[in-house]
């Protein structure tokens, strides 16, 4: 009988815990987040939290969507319930959850932040409620205090075009902060043509990069500017949640009258914006390739599934979904067209159904470059997927498919300022695998190649992957 | 090495073995089989058996299918062999299913119900046979005999809205046998609007129902009046064999149209099934809703796929198939127009091909009702699924996904009145997984915990869900 | 901790140990290779090689796709680097391949045809080199000796319609080789109506058939005729890389029709294709049933997927990619109407995406025939899927929703002579599988049964599937 959360949690042979300890234990590697959505100002302002439902669960959809599985209501979870009735509504469904991430999740960040060793449940809520508040409360343990103690070297946070990055200005210069915090540029609002903001966001766009945006080819060159404005402020990778792994080819000419039609305000079809999108993706990437920058394209999402739902609380609320559609021929056309121009960039694909994996590890393999290890990349085991099982399995069939020794790793992906243990939960499983692997007589146990790429995929591959000169 | 089908059968480790056997035993622990296709005569007539292959191989499609994919001709399958001929048929494949669930079903049958210790082969299937049958003539071998020695608190059959349920008010009145036996409302004909018996089919429901089904509103009058008969007689639960999970918005009008159509006896077109299932679904779902009936719905099934095969034995008879088509979006719009109407019930969905696992656990998170625990649930692997191997993935899945906490435990789906045994080897399947997650530190060992757990999959949760109401 | 590559290499636990050793061992056990791409060539002039780098990696697009992951210049992977340089690239990513087959069957390769015990890798690279090249340099290491060495007894080559088969006319003469050789049909050119070349094939097989091919009559008479010479030659197979498993029904007229069209040298549409290849496929159906041969189907395959590597280096080079689009109904209406006519050869089905398991272990249960065990049968982990994790999850769910016993085995699909591992490579998983199972009390030790399984598997269904008449 192993102990829960032990020092050796996860990690279920002799090789699994020396390989874990020796050369992927967070506090010495430390962590790159190439991917997350705090938002800067929180890093910037440092800010405090009032307690552990500020902190914890007042941002987390995935808590509140176990929360409302089980039945409890809106009140406790975004409602004008108490902030501890919200966390012993939370802490009343906790030993429910064997075998979600969230009861790994949640006890790993209690463990790890505030010491705390007895197990969430309705019993221990209170206790649990007044010891972390308490901890809360020292001045240590603001935004940048957290980052500090979870040793991280790097955060990319998500950003729109139109983002002036003064918050990235001054934590560029601040010297009294040391973790490199850089912006990622995420146009999703550009592509979006079917939403009535779509005409409007456009106008935005136009005063931020003072270009009157009159043609596809103004709107490009507004683009490049704002690229080239969040370059020149540390921006090393982009993002773009698709509506799908789509490809309609479309000349410059459908394209400009695609963009006029919708300019005019009138509504865009289908094609039309399965044209646009991949007219417009061809000439990003190509942007991207050029100022060596890494482009994230994320796939297999259905949102705002819930009507009522989405009436009363709006978008990312936990009422979202995968779908299991068909993608791979025009995934592989659009990024054949892409290279075929010679710009494709270095590329992450995410998808965010695990019948996915090996689909996306075939596709990875057809575009490489010389010089670039692992030029396409299959992101790591993402939302739905980013439990043990799915994490597991994701880095089995791209080993099998690929070259393990090329993965750049874990990312948070999250909002909150505790889900480094992310990065921890997903080198245990890594180690776990590996370790495994060699106990079983499947790899040799020759450490010098089982560190560097232990370490390699902890941190220097992504180091090296999107250029950002750690050391 | 461990014996085959000793007492801790697929129970890999002492946590797993003593989970099971403290909290979910089939000798104490009463089992629900919430869904299944016994012919409710049987058990009122408390049908006796002549023999093993009456029993056991006269209605399984399942058995007939792994014989005939072995080469045994049709004649020791549903031919006219003798009943021994088909029995030694069958022992003469069972050594090489290793790895099909039939190989465990069928011994944990012989074991449990007739003390077989032997394996059944080619070398043994004479003298189990003879001992079988022996036993078998023993007059507490009955239906009701077989039901009540594997402690069923209660059974739900299938049963078309133009039953009578006369058998099942006879069950109700009869208090020499415990078990509860309720109907369930599956209205597949009347959905059946490409099938040539459709409109006879309308003309016996309107007898049924004593109306005069001339219009859409009279159809769903006469169904309302079938439901709150069935609802009188304890009928707790509805069911769909769903053509497809698929949604096409479909209005008043259209409906009508279409419905005036197909009863002048015109074809009707592809479209017109999708948006009269979709219309009819919806309506349907509000009248589920409003007598807190639980819907099931059930799809992915390619039926009769062997054409000469259907010519000589009809439906049902072992060539059925799962397909791989898309389906999630509009599942999704589906359960959205039920929600978005307020009529959307407690919903069970089954899907027959094992790749829907993460989509359905994502679907089912997307619609929550404050005070149910689970209100969407995932109905346990089904049919091609419930196996081993489909029945740990699904269960992972669900857990990874959802809360296993509210899983809703296993059901029979079975015509035989052995295959209660399916609820044991679920069980036994469902504390491996708990018991070895908490052997490796996965979950600490709480017994408070894991009992209200266990006990809830095995039992209460569906007793709770459905309203049985049992003690 | 298990040693790399021990004599119990992926063999877990004692029984697998056992099983393997007693029933399964590669030295004790030959191999049918019932399906590979050798150019018969090879075989007939005994080819001998010049180092390592021709025999191993100058064909080997599996290892050229991870050297262009990995970075590698195309100077050293085909382009004009030395042969050492090409050699010393592959082995400086080998120790970056935990996970990929690569790293098992190179490091097999290394050991059983050459000794070798250290693992490849930078630093070994260049002794490795030196001391493969002198064993090498033994002319028992020709194609024949390295098939002598392998324990084949029967190979079955890859051929075009249009093949004289002088090659294997002349090994079936020579006595000094024991190896059985025989051709396999494979008409793909003749279904590739979208291709340029379509016309100038039917040309040249007009020719090799001695039929004028003015009908589609005549092209079905050309194609028999050829079928029937290569059946005097010992022709059992015949294989089909599909476009894609789909099905259009099309009248003879249709088919005339889309004939005189193409042949006009007037383009084919998507449905003349689709319509074309279905009434194809029906038709070499039907002529392989009557000839009791067996057709292999391909499909789930995007070919080319890299428009500037596919014109740089053409096909076959490491650029495809499998696919995740439906294709389970319109199989099954392929499969049902070849039935319908009685002409369902015995038939191996093969996706290239692993979700399509669990589907095509459905499929292959709607078509049986009396007599024949597995009519219908799952290929054998194909290509992307013939890692240890693809053929494990492979076995478990044909097991699961099949026969195990009926499975035919393994192939190597290879170009490359010392790829028999893959047949011990496939043996040690499924008995690994196998022996794990009965370690665990899920299967009883019943020797009498476990060897007719491995040994059917290994090697005797194979042989009776096809009819070979090995002894």
């Amino acid at each position: 009988m192993r102990q829960f959360l032990d020092e050796d949690f996860m990690l279920s042979n002799k090789t699994a815990s020396r390989l874990y300890h020796a050369y992927a234990d967070v506090k010495k590697v430390p962590i790159i987040d190439y991917h997350c959505h705090i938002p800067v100002e929180e890093i910037w302002e440092d800010k405090k939290f009032r307690n552990m439902t500020e902190l914890w669960l007042s941002a987390d959809h995935y808590k509140w969507r176990q929360m409302r599985v089980c039945g409890i209501p809106e009140k406790y979870i975004t409602g004008d319930g108490s902030d501890y009735e919200k966390f012993e509504a939370f802490a009343s469904i906790m030993p429910k959850l064997l075998g979600n991430p969230l009861y790994h999740w949640s006890h790993l960040e209690l463990k790890r932040y505030f010491g705390i060793k007895e197990t969430l449940g309705p019993d221990t809520a209170e206790e649990i409620w007044n010891r972390c508040n308490e901890i809360l409360s020292d001045s240590s343990f603001s935004a940048r205090g957290l980052i500090k103690r979870s040793n991280v070297a790097l955060i990319c946070t998500t950003d729109d075009p139109l983002d002036d990055l003064h918050c990235h200005e001054k934590l560029a210069e601040d010297t009294t902060f040391d973790t490199v915090v850089l912006p990622a540029f995420r146009p999703d609002e550009v592509l979006a043509l079917y939403k009535h903001s779509w005409n409007s966001y456009i106008d935005k766009l136009a005063a931020a990069a003072e270009v009157e945006i009159d043609s596809i080819d103004a709107l490009l060159e507004a683009l490049e500017k704002r690229i080239d404005y969040f370059v020149a402020r540390g921006c090393k990778v982009s993002d773009h949640g698709l509506f799908d792994a789509r490809f309609e080819a479309c000349t410059q000419a459908e394209a400009e009258a695609i963009f006029q039609k919708c300019r005019r305000g009138e509504n865009a079809t289908v094609m039309d914006c399965k044209q646009f999108d991949s007219y417009m993706l061809i000439k990003l990437a190509k942007m991207y390739h050029d100022r060596d920058m890494v482009m994230q394209l994320h796939f297999g999402v259905v949102r705002d599934t819930n009507t009522m739902a989405f009436m009363k609380m709006g978008i990312n609320t936990g009422f979202d979904s995968m779908h299991n559609e068909t993608y791979t021929r025009p995934l592989l056309k659009l990024l054949d067209a892409m290279n075929v121009g010679e710009g494709l960039p270095k590329t992450i694909l995410y998808s965010l159904n695990p019948i996915d994996n090996a689909a996306i590890d075939c596709v990875i393999g057809c575009f490489a470059e010389e010089g670039i290890k692992g030029k396409i990349q299959h992101g790591s085991a993402w939302w739905f997927n980013d439990h043990m099982e799915g994490m597991e399995s994701q880095l089995k069939s791209y080993a099998a498919l690929s070259t393990l020794g090329n993965h750049i790793g874990m990312l948070t992906d999250s909002r909150s300022l505790l889900s480094y243990t992310r990065h921890e939960y997903f080198r245990r499983i890594l180690c776990n695998y590996i370790g495994s692997y060699v106990e079983n007589g499947m790899y040799p146990e020759e450490d010098r190649y089982l560190e560097e790429m232990i370490r390699g995929i902890s941190f220097e591959n992504a180091n090296t992957y999107f250029g950002f000169g750690l050391e």
